[in-house]
């Protein structure tokens, strides 16, 4: 048996992992998809040193989860705004199944976080869904190597 | 603004982060959900130093989301096994919405990790539902703080 698993490329998890799976960037995601678009805002909302979010920022735009745009109101100096491309709304259904795990098996006195809801304003949760769009409990899933 | 967000400790995205979020705790459970259960298997499989897994193994453990348990085969020495518990079966969602989301904007020339069916062997996907438990697409699910 060899001592690394030699379809740890290839395995799309750990891909996903190793692109945006760091803690930072995670939150950095969260944010956006929270509506927040400016570095200054980034920075005081997560408390994350300067560097470390330029890094995060660039690593995510060029994942292509952020967006990077320049915008200017008159009278004011150009700002760079990011904001979450398809790719990174279709990242959202991890952000949500990570919370609804959190919230279920890691209660905390009050949370304050993040929330989804449908268009009527009705909490939503992440799961398995068939290919008719019908969601799976866990125990109705199985998994295996490909 | 404070330099620190207040709410960070009770974001359960951030608390499932913390606790469950480093890659090879993420990647001890994958192997895990493919039927891994001794130490020595997950090692080789992984590649991962041993005081890596012990630690990451112990961790998981204390969190609920593996059993550790001992059996005897007949002649043989004690062995230790790690196995999902119900906690950690629910977290498959999570590593099925990284795989998803890595399968389709990460892709790969052969992926070789795991797949998730449904009990006709169809392949299932992660995805926000709503109460009824039907799916929701990306632009069906708003987002806000609590």
């Amino acid at each position: 048996m060899p001592v690394t698993d030699p379809s740890e490329g290839r395995c799309s998890i750990a891909r996903t992992i190793t692109a945006v799976g760091e803690r930072w960037s995670l939150l950095v995601l969260r944010e956006a998809a929270m509506g927040t678009t400016r570095f200054s805002d980034f920075r005081h909302r997560l408390g994350i040193a300067s560097d470390v979010l330029a890094n995060r920022l660039s690593s995510l735009v060029e994942l292509g989860l952020l967006e990077r745009t320049a915008y200017q109101e008159e009278g004011s100096r150009t700002r760079t705004e990011y904001r979450l491309t398809a790719a990174g709304h279709e990242f959202e259904v991890v952000l949500g199944a990570l919370g609804g795990w959190g919230g279920e098996h890691l209660p905390a006195e009050a949370d304050a976080g993040i929330r989804y809801r449908d268009r009527l304003g009705r909490p939503v949760r992440v799961a398995f869904v068939d290919e008719d769009g019908h969601s799976l409990e866990p125990d109705e899933v199985a998994v295996s190597r490909r």
